[in-house]
């Protein structure tokens, strides 16, 4: 693409304001469509639609019919094997983390999966248990039925051992989650996940991963920690394990190490020789099978007292309702695990959905979720959602559909009913070392912070500020002040903008920043100002502080002296001290003017100024009569570039009117270029414009409202003028200064054209 | 400022890229202060600068130097006496708001005045009570110490009488927000008020009045009603009122609609007759006078069982510390009252700076406030601000200077320590009748909702959330939902612009949306798209949506369709199955070629297209050998209009980049113009430019793109090139298809020129 020798920009056509282009150039009458309209659209009903809502809430119609069984039946197999392993391990190992019993893990990888296969939009995630929800539903357990501590006062707890309750209060808050994500999906505003920005996703999962490290320290040290919560309990979590590091298991220890060690070897492994082998060793599946035959060979429960996973109940339990006492006491957790467990969803949703090529439907996800979780919590289940690793088995290793999924699902249900014996003497610790070496990846994402600030400042405080607030205050709460930063961020971005003052680049009709430039022409009057953001009511008052430091004077100051001066110069006329000479007003009084401070309607100092009454026109940038001063201003025109103003909210507006005013009466024309059709009519709807404010005012370009400028106070008009056919001769620098004087250099353009 | 008739924009200058114009023009280095140079120049000390800092501290040295005692201290005294017969009804009325006995808001007119005499920089405010924050301060008070209900259990409430410790309450809570204050003070963070807009503050005021005027209702009716407090107090309040609405003491009832309708009128004849009356008729003292003297005359309060304010304590009493256990149950609500409190003094202080021309520092305000606030807590006053209406008093009966806020507050004294028993038989309800009668201008703020509904429907959702959740949640948590809310709509009118496909006018260098006007031009093969507003997180996948459905394809899906096209073409050549012959390649195979799904390394497709190893180029639109097909594009060119983006965070410059990389890879060049220095300078820090994206997509202007392009590709060159001389022959409308057939009708440019 690179360039070829100059080509020429030309062009000639007449110079437009906003009104003169208008009369040109008809605009076509739009019917835009009312909010009330838009309504009606939505909601209304034809068959079609009707059958079209109907397969979008069944999206298994849609994919089942195109099932290529002979190509993709094995491959859904294999996969669905794979993942099935996997998924037993993580649903062992992530109901750590919810505060159950491992055996529910289980649950949640076999439940929430029957529903989404039929509801679900995305053919190659994984559903079930994920570590940061899994957290989550954990910290409201620690919560409501501590371990050791006091317990809320529910009714339904009676009678209930601690395993129970702790199950009753998952199943519960996992309910409510389901519930809200339903309810989301329905009132079809899944797009509130934009606003989880990736900087926001990557500082709250990297918090979340310190909370996943620190909850498992105890399993692999085989302490027993009380579950802390609220603010700052990551802290007196810490302290908790170090003050009793001393009791530590060194068997469970010493087996978390090797584990640890070696999984992660062998990862790194996989990931080096991933094009060579066929499929990545499964060394988590072989690690857990080698500990748990080492556990029953040499019975270490009774030889060092480890804890283990210990006997799973055997099949399945009754539905169980949820308990209302529970909802009420977890409505936040609930509200931001929905919206969490959604954004993570749907974001790995997404990246195979472009990698594969195929449509997913953010509002459906949300309802294929709601449902799954509400199945799944009836069942004893808790919250599900999908988990990045996982997944990656299920896609890498061949899944097309869901089907895939559902097999998974099915290895899950075989360990619950049939072989969970097996898995018996396995010990915690290993499935706390499983958990944390699969913490590397959320944990690297620390190296988002130093490339971040060097890029970006505000999105690397968005980040710094979620993960420590998500560290400190807990997830729910660091997401919520997460939120809000993220949002002051665009604010923030768009209320200190750097304005800034343009002028001619000589020989052209382009304007920049005049202190970047050498080469430029300012006229004599002049002052273009560009305003490079939205205005709207956290800037407005920078932006007035701004022009009227660039003007160099503050309009309403003058307005007031010039008034007060009139005030003096009527008064005088009225007394006969002063005389109307053909030079202007002489003033014949003997006594030096008085300075007298007349307080008296300070209001009226702030109206256009009044001559009536006068017999002669004042030109207050002249000498007054008597010793009456009053500042002279030097600028006769303004033009305030609009191309960035990307909208006006009613406090911009307002503003932006009196700062038209105020220069309108010191008689200082403002111009405002480059303004959007939209906001212009916008504009005129809210009753912008009077007998003060005229559409007058408003050009298509710079260069337009410059050369209208220039047409109107000539005597500095010849420089812009010649620069329509020979700008070679304005190459050459002349300096800074203003260009008045060079009037005769330049050929008359009319001559040569 | 009407036009003349049009003049011509001719213009003659070399076509640029921002690569040609930088060659052109040189920049200037300007170095940019780092941010370690901000701070070190921020705490850089000089004794210049630490004398101006001592003086700003006490603004007092500022103006009692130019004190003009002649001229302004009589006007201070008449203003200063009028002030205080207002502050002390006043103070009185409000003391009932903070639900604290009547004496107390003497107290509250008197000591913060002091201190704020010393530290404000507002010479025309009247410090003290102000029924909203008093309200504020009463809902703690409530909350901590009901009058009917469970008390808070604080240690040193013990042998208190309730009085007592609804004054520590108010005291202590006073005292933090003073804390709060000074704090944001020194820290010099007062701009924060900025986010509390106009329509924040009208919409929480007029909460504000429906509280006071329910919190009134027991006054007017003679009822005794338990104070409520968190959310949907106001209901409950209300349902307690009207359970015993037939207890209503009937003479207080009576008192109180006479003081009302009499209050009313006065005050509306006043505002009429304004201009005529030398200073406004003080109804609201005189009405008080005649009520005590009616009320000790008849003794109401024996007769009738009125509640009257009763016996006063005289002089004041020891200076008292705030309770720790106090603060910490009032956080929150002191954090919201100093920021509400410093809003609405800064709000009315500007006013009167603006009107008398002299410069306040909102960073000092909150230092005076602060500091006001905890001297008075320690003399058992509650929060002070500034009243609208007496401030009004204190300006337009001359006041010059604070001289004229310490006489009210000696007057405000002298009823404490001299003349309070006067006040004794004085009727609660009167009070209750005052502050409800002043409520109209607040509440008649509910007429702006039809209002900006019909100019910004934004604005509006802002002001009524903020109304219903202050009214409904309380004022703190309804501040903060309305501050939220406020946030969002700043993200939200950014969120979903409307973006546009834009055309050339027809003879001129401008471009305009293509669906507004019939007299355009769009070249074949070229999309101008248009970005109106900045692009970041929550936008990015819009704009990315947008541009696909304006250009008709999605890049990604035909970059895949055509590698896959080029893996079987490879596979074929292999094959022998393609015979390369000079008009392209031909298929000799015998068999259909299969429709193989090759899913074998999915990244590899998004990858650009590999010709290596081909021996002839492709050609993606013309017909492809066999029956391999590639949907064709259309489109060689697209122009990315970048004037109305104002800012670009991390997640919009990845997907920008994306997007770009996307076309390029299907061979549609993307041209970017307008695009801001300064966003251009982040790009290149960002690392934005590689191999595939260079500076040279970048333009100066549309007009410098289409031209460069229409070079590129000669085919429909002529009618833009013409453009630049006889923009007549355009005038005439040609119907809205392309051009091209039209090259005889234009004059050839060179020879013209």
């Amino acid at each position: 693409m690179m360039r070829n020798p100059p080509s020429q920009y030309i062009v000639a056509r007449p110079l437009y304001s906003e009104d003169s282009f208008k009369e040109d150039n008809e605009r076509v009458q739009r019917r835009h469509k009312s909010l009330l309209n838009h309504v009606k659209e939505y909601f209304s009903c034809s068959s079609k639609r009707a059958k079209n809502a109907g397969l979008s809430l069944l999206p298994i119609i849609g994919w089942i019919r195109i099932y290529r069984i002979k190509e993709w039946l094995l491959s859904d197999i294999v996969s669905g094997l794979s993942t099935g392993l996997v998924a037993v391990l993580q649903g062992l190992a992530f109901a750590l983390l919810a505060s159950v019993p491992a055996g529910y893990g289980l649950y949640t990888a076999f439940f929430p999966v029957l529903t989404y296969f039929f509801l679900g939009t995305s053919r190659h995630i994984s559903v079930g248990p994920f570590p940061v929800l899994s957290l989550m539903v954990g910290s409201v357990v620690m919560r409501i039925v501590p371990e050791n501590g006091t317990q809320a006062n529910i009714t339904a707890f009676e009678g209930l051992s601690l395993q129970d309750k702790q199950v009753m209060v998952a199943a519960s808050v996992t309910f409510l989650v389901g519930i809200f994500q339903l309810a989301l999906g329905l009132l079809q505003i899944g797009f509130i996940v934009i606003y989880m920005s990736d900087t926001l996703v990557s500082g709250f999962t990297t918090a979340a991963a310190v909370h996943i490290l620190v909850s498992q320290l105890k399993f692999i040290l085989g302490l027993t920690v009380r579950g802390e919560n609220g603010a700052f309990a990551i802290i007196r979590t810490l302290e908790s394990i170090f003050s009793q590091i001393t009791k530590t298991n060194i068997p469970d220890l010493v087996t978390s190490i090797i584990i640890m060690v070696v999984v992660f070897i062998v990862k790194e492994l996989n990931d080096r020789f991933k094009a060579k082998l066929p499929v990545p060793i499964p060394i988590e599946v072989i690690m857990t099978v080698i500990a748990c035959g080492v556990s029953y060979a040499f019975d270490f429960q009774t030889l060092y007292g480890v804890s283990v996973v210990g006997k799973l109940k055997e099949g399945y339990e009754s539905p169980m309702a949820p308990n209302l006492e529970i909802l009420q006491l977890s409505v936040m957790d609930a509200f931001s695990m929905a919206i969490v467990a959604f954004a993570i969803a749907f974001s790995v949703a997404k990246v195979y959905s472009v990698k594969h090529d195929y449509l997913i439907d953010g509002n459906q996800e949300l309802i294929a979720f709601g449902v799954s979780n509400i199945f799944g919590a009836s069942f004893r289940s808790f919250a599900a959602c999908t988990s990045l690793s996982r997944s990656a088995v299920q896609e890498s290793t061949g899944g097309k559909t869901q089907i895939a999924g559902l097999l998974s699902a099915m290895v899950a249900m075989i360990v619950t009913v049939g072989i969970g014996f097996l898995l018996e003497p396995l010990q915690t610790s290993v499935l706390g070392a499983l958990v944390v070496v699969n913490l590397k990846g959320m944990l690297m994402q620390v190296r988002e912070i130093p490339y971040l600030w060097k890029k970006d400042k505000p999105d690397c405080i968005v980040w710094v500020v979620t993960f420590v607030a998500s560290i400190f205050l807990g997830l729910d709460l660091g997401l919520a002040v997460g939120l809000g930063i993220e949002l002051l961020t665009v604010v923030f971005r768009t209320q200190f903008p750097r304005c800034s003052v343009l002028a001619n680049i000589k020989g052209t009709d382009i304007y920049r920043d005049r202190k970047d430039y050498l080469s430029i022409y300012e006229p004599d009057g002049v002052k273009i100002f560009r305003i490079p953001s939205p205005i709207f009511f956290a800037n407005i008052e920078f932006f007035r502080d701004k022009l009227n430091a660039a003007v160099g004077f503050n309009p309403l100051r003058i307005l007031r002296k010039r008034n007060k001066a009139l005030r003096k110069i009527k008064k005088l006329l009225k007394n006969g001290e002063l005389q109307i000479t053909p030079k202007g007003l002489l003033y014949t009084g003997s006594a030096p003017i008085e300075e007298s401070e007349d307080e008296s309607n300070m209001e009226d100092l702030d109206q256009p100024t009044d001559f009536a009454g006068l017999p002669v026109q004042i030109n207050w940038n002249t000498d007054l009569p008597g010793n009456i001063t009053v500042p002279r201003i030097d600028i006769h025109s303004i033009i305030l570039d609009f191309a960035a103003v990307s909208f006006l909210d009613m406090s911009g507006i307002n503003g932006l009117k009196m700062t038209l005013k105020e220069f309108t009466r010191v008689e200082v024309d403002v111009y405002i270029v480059a303004c959007d059709c939209y906001i212009l009519d916008k504009l005129h709807e809210c009753g912008f414009f009077d007998n003060e404010i005229k559409t007058s005012i408003f050009f298509l370009t710079l260069h337009d409202a410059m050369l209208c400028i220039l047409e109107k106070h000539p005597d500095h008009t010849e420089d812009l003028k010649a620069s329509k056919n020979n700008y070679h001769s304005f190459k050459v620098s002349q300096g800074s200064g203003s260009l008045r004087k060079r009037e005769s250099e330049v050929p008359d353009p009319e001559t040569k054209f």
